[in-house]
């Protein structure tokens, strides 16, 4: 009833030779949430409120209802939140495989370039490099797209909306499905509000991340922070969502597991 | 920037060898919320609205909106939760050390007896007797007591609500405090509403599992399932709540990971 790589997996992280990383953002009501034209619906963002705290509402103890979106806080995107995914099978938080929930990132590094632009869009170009780099992204890897965007001021510049919309950065639209067909990733991941670009209602096709992630049944993280602290390729991430009946994604902790020694 | 035993961990899931079980209840309305009496403030149960399904409210994207407490379905106990964890270090979601979750879990059969007694107590001797068979109760582990309570009637059988309150299995006065003491727990978690019996107000001291374990920062799970489906030792729990700001417990997914043959 053993397994030496699950024995040694718990020493080498009891003793500290595994690392682990936070990549989740802290849930307040002040976290930014995305907001939509006023025709559409909306999602809510993080509220809380207190049931009891030690007092008459409940003497020994203390503890808080709260609402928010599937799509508030740092959380995963499902493939049926997308429109090119619904009739994708195990599509949902609550039916996706199991073993979608553990699997490697490669982190490409678009930090200096989304300072200069905040519409920085990342190409396969920008991809070819990294790789030349690192070597070729392995099957089955999130990709992350590390911006510093958690390090923006969260009231001012994180959305970074403006007259014309919100901008921030993204990937474009022929990186992602060259993603997906000659990379084979597991999904996508970014520190900004969503996994697309701010203005990727602009692209062809409109959001190319959600069309081509979800319309492969690949997923999707978003508001993320910490990325700067993670190597370049190795860390193995915990991304597991509630279980929310047929839900199109959630809010969630998302854990990196990384080596402590870096060679 | 590698490590051989995340490697080694890496190709293990990929391969089948090591499998994942779902320890979590999908969240939905009709999932039970302990009921308490009507002076103390309440739980709110699960809840969920669409926000839009591919329609005028958003043609391209599905997504819901929902309300709960930190306390509903699947979830997890921070020692902040109880009055005698409330001046523990790191006792909130936020702040808890990463390791807390992941760790191995010892998974005490009580299955048969708590069928028979709807109010049975787990003790030091059903303890001992668990590890004259399997061995001493390694520190740090998680100790979930198998009743299969989530075998039950959701609607009618799971609270087991009578005239004079819930009926259901948990540990006793004497056992939590040795399993801290003399066993170096991690934390306790149950198939039931609580890691408490139902009848554990009038234990001394009352709620021992909540008391004792969150007085000396240890954690609870609780509304778990599949718990028939581990090995007594040596499955990995993956257990990370939301990152609620000074959170006293989450709803989460938790997963165990075992070896896959069982030898
Ligand atoms: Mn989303
Ligand atoms: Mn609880």
């Amino acid at each position: 009833m053993t397994s030496t790589v699950l024995t040694q997996f718990m020493a080498e992280l009891l003793s500290g030779k595994i690392k682990i990383v936070d990549l989740t953002e802290t849930l307040t009501p002040d976290f930014p949430t995305i907001t939509l034209p006023p025709e559409f619906g909306q999602a809510w963002p993080f509220r809380i409120e207190e049931i009891s705290r030690y007092d008459e509402r409940g003497p020994a103890w203390y503890w808080n209802n709260f609402s928010m979106s599937e799509h508030t806080g740092t959380h995963f995107d499902a493939p049926v939140h997308w429109i090119s995914g619904k009739d994708q099978p195990n599509n949902c938080v609550d039916t996706i495989p199991l073993d979608a929930f553990i699997a490697e990132a490669c982190v490409i590094d678009c930090s200096v370039e989304s300072k200069d632009n905040p519409d920085f869009l990342l190409t396969i170009d920008f991809i070819k490099q990294w790789e030349a780099q690192h070597g070729q992204i392995p099957a089955r890897s999130w990709i992350f797209m590390r911006t510093d965007w958690s390090k923006r001021d969260k009231r001012t510049e994180y959305l970074n909306q403006k007259e014309d919309g919100a901008h921030s950065p993204g990937p474009d639209a022929e990186v992602v499905p060259w993603l997906v067909k000659e990379r084979d990733v597991h999904g996508f991941g970014t520190e900004s509000v969503g996994t697309d670009a701010g203005q990727a209602q602009h692209l062809d096709p409109p959001y190319p991340c959600h069309y081509f992630m979800h319309g492969n049944n690949r997923y999707g993280l978003q508001c993320m922070t910490n990325l700067d602290q993670l190597p370049p390729k190795g860390a193995v991430i915990f991304s597991a969502p509630l279980k929310i009946r047929s839900g199109s994604g959630s809010p969630l902790r998302v854990l990196a597991l990384t080596p402590t020694s870096p060679h």
